[in-house]
């Protein structure tokens, strides 16, 4: 049941989407016409509130991290859903992780990883430039998730303040220049994260990984297409998004490999390989 | 420290890989030479160990989710990480969640969805075959995730015992058959994810979706590309994987729309939108 | 040399284009200045232009067949380079082809077959509007290929005026229903080429390819993604064409296979199959 | 009607290809049985001819360009039809057209040209392999197109023996060191076609054009996706060549622009700005 303090995605007939926060005897003034607050206290998830007497409706839903990422405010690119759903997965992010994020941005990302490391694990959000440490506080303030972030606002080129994390997501406009530092945080065997978005940054953060003691590395890109939803009519949207950003992964190890494996091995396609004991 | 019943990953130089369980004593064979499990104990993560006299060594680390499906057992297809991760962002999979997850194939998805609903949250999962349902009981016991995951041996075209759920995957091989169990197990507000490979498929799901209380419809599918990590000579690979499934989510809502909105409206580009109370 | 009447394309150091005819005496104006013809009349190929006393400069080009197709006058969607280039080469368009184009719309794709069959080939431009007819032709003519082009305002429901054609497109709203005309107007062996934009129709089209004397049939879709040509940013661009149409291909033969091949063999990968005569 | 020396390419109910030369008497054994090429000759293209008594049948049609090239005898990669087919539009090759091809590997892309220039138009073959060279030359004049090419044994270091080309395709390990003599050979206005498969080069080479008076610089890759042509259950192919080349265009003027456009200008969506004359 709709509370007066919940944050609430209304989402319009017409396809058009509205995150606010119940506040009641607060009225909102949309395209569809004026919301009263009062009117969606005490309405079920799911129930459909008609606006006024223009035969409008909007259905009440609970935002999901998808909704609030094209919603919340901010003063930076994000690192889009395609991308960002990838990177937790590849970080192995679960209940209890220990992750760093730096730079934080807007803090997209950020609440992507503290919503998952739950109420055991820790984010730990380092930034150099205040405005963008402030924002992200106020947006993971806003999402409730703030208690499990660690904000520093730092120049990582002197190195972190923590070790042996889980994972390191490393999103910041000179990348290369950092791959020490992020070794270092990491626990032995934890997964090192790179966004970028040229090719040319791609060859210097592998060009510094290949200098550590990292293995596995591999790089990525997303493509994500969608579709019009019409059954007798289905067909991909006319246009899409061509390119955010590179993806680099490697993991820490406490020791240089005697050579390297660039090539990449093709996946076992079964269990095969996962052998017998002696 | 690794210890004694610890499941590891071993990361050849050559970039192999092998899953398996630490035990005392023990020994394996593979082709890089026989690996003696007590010199794995002790160890960190991380850590590098020479084989016999052959100079060949591995790392030890811990497996990841994307390390563990691709040397589960299975009997399946399973829905690659591309599409997964993307799925269980949309489905809003967060510590305390509870999903269904249906069918359950060998586990993979089951898995995925279990790590993350933590100790607070559940799985429902529901397979009509014992054998698949067997295998992925065995799978997710393995992995340490039994206890998040209810087991159901069940035809579902009679219903989900359950209702209220946050979210539920469909994955069968006639997934249209199955939407209106699918709305009846789904809180308001939930979100169904589909998951099927032809376009055709997706055309009679769609129309079964448009026949029941539903909103936010979207279908997408996923290309991800894998590039060669060689810093001088960066180029993606030469072959990828071209076509698992496609994605349909809806969100499930109390009462039918009036009228549909069947184009797709662009996405808010900023926070503008997220306008002023009155 | 520039001559009065030459087509050239202005291409601004701005990146902007405009393709016109010179006409002695004449003057344009753009966003850069105004143009006056007499000053391009004497000019090789290649040379660059001052415009009046503001500094910009155009430099003057031939126009290609893609510049000309992005800037011809058009009452309809074109068939895109990305799909029209491989059209071609799949219908294996050459000096000396005799292809049908249906319907022409406003000429785009009429034209890129037009000026590859040279003078001893021909199209046969079958169009049921008028208006689309009476546009093509004008774009024709503009090109200087009209009288490669015999065009032809019909209904194709009864058929087309030609048989032994060695290949067909067919660009219509309905091309489910014209198969056996197609099938009728081309030789033995002839390559028949169908676009649309839904999965609907490709199924439909199938179907009816299915039940006629054709084999070799594919289906396939052209995703071009352009670059950012910057040497120390290398990037893809930020937005591409997501989809246009899908393309597909049958070879008409005289008597139905006795069962089908629906999927795909492999290409060979080298001539080793090319195999020994006895 | 088939004769005596005709090239045929045989189609078999199984979607076997073999591409063949028509000798009376001769015999061919295939995997459907052994073909006796007097069976072929009065057939008509498009017939099927029954193989012996195992029910087997092929059909008869005339091999297209991407037939052949796909059972060519090769020595090097060819540059595969979904680049080569926009290569060719973006080269705005016609005939009439003169074309320099450079490295010509076997002489697929040669080929490709030498069809659509025609009986006015020529291709100056450049390769510094001899044994290239004589492959290359080989399967020309198996295709009948021989005539329309001269072939050069020649390292380009020293530049072509031609200038005023229409057009002129860079296919070598190290485009980027060849960037000026391609200049030097292209007319005012021609288009110069840069085939690579890494990113490093795609810089190195883009750094080299604009050193040089080249503007309407674009780069792009194409993914091409093939579908099973199954009508009730249409779907993409499960794998898919994922990069082949990237392909970078320049047309070549006279001087150098005072400074780059290295934005790319959006296309114009319509006629509009071919604007008024004054």
């Amino acid at each position: 049941m709709v509370k007066d303090g919940d944050r609430v995605l209304l989402y319009g007939e017409d396809g058009s989407k509205f995150i606010l926060r119940v506040v009641a005897g607060a009225k909102k003034s949309t395209h569809l016409g004026l919301i009263e607050f009062d009117n969606l206290i005490g309405k079920q998830f799911g129930d459909r509130i008609s606006i006024g007497k223009t035969g409008k409706a909007f259905y009440i839903l609970p935002p999901t991290y998808v909704d609030d990422i094209f919603s919340m405010k901010r003063k930076t690119q994000i690192i889009y859903p395609k991308d960002s759903s990838y990177i937790i997965m590849k970080l192995d992010v679960k209940p209890g992780s220990k992750v760093i994020d730096t730079g934080i941005g807007s803090g997209a990302m950020c609440a992507a990883i503290a919503r998952l490391v739950g109420e055991t694990g820790k984010v730990y959000a380092y930034e150099r430039r205040e405005e963008f440490l402030k924002l992200a506080r106020a947006n993971l303030t806003e999402w409730g998730l703030a208690d499990r972030v660690e904000f520093f606002l730092k120049d990582i080129s002197l190195g972190f303040d923590h070790s042996d994390v889980d994972a390191l997501l490393l999103d910041v406009p000179d990348p290369e220049n950092y791959i020490r530092q992020c070794w270092e945080a990491l626990k032995g065997g934890g997964v090192l994260g790179v966004v970028c978005p040229t090719t040319n940054q791609v060859t210097a953060v592998l060009e510094k990984i290949y200098d550590l003691p990292f293995v596995d590395v591999e790089v990525w890109e997303s493509l994500m297409r969608q579709y019009k939803p019409v059954p007798g009519r289905l067909r991909p949207v006319d246009r899409m998004v061509a390119h955010t950003t590179y993806m680099i992964f490697a993991r820490r190890v406490n020791s240089k490999p005697s050579s390297y494996q660039l090539e990449i091995p093709s996946r076992p396609d079964n269990s095969k390989q996962n052998a017998e004991e002696v």
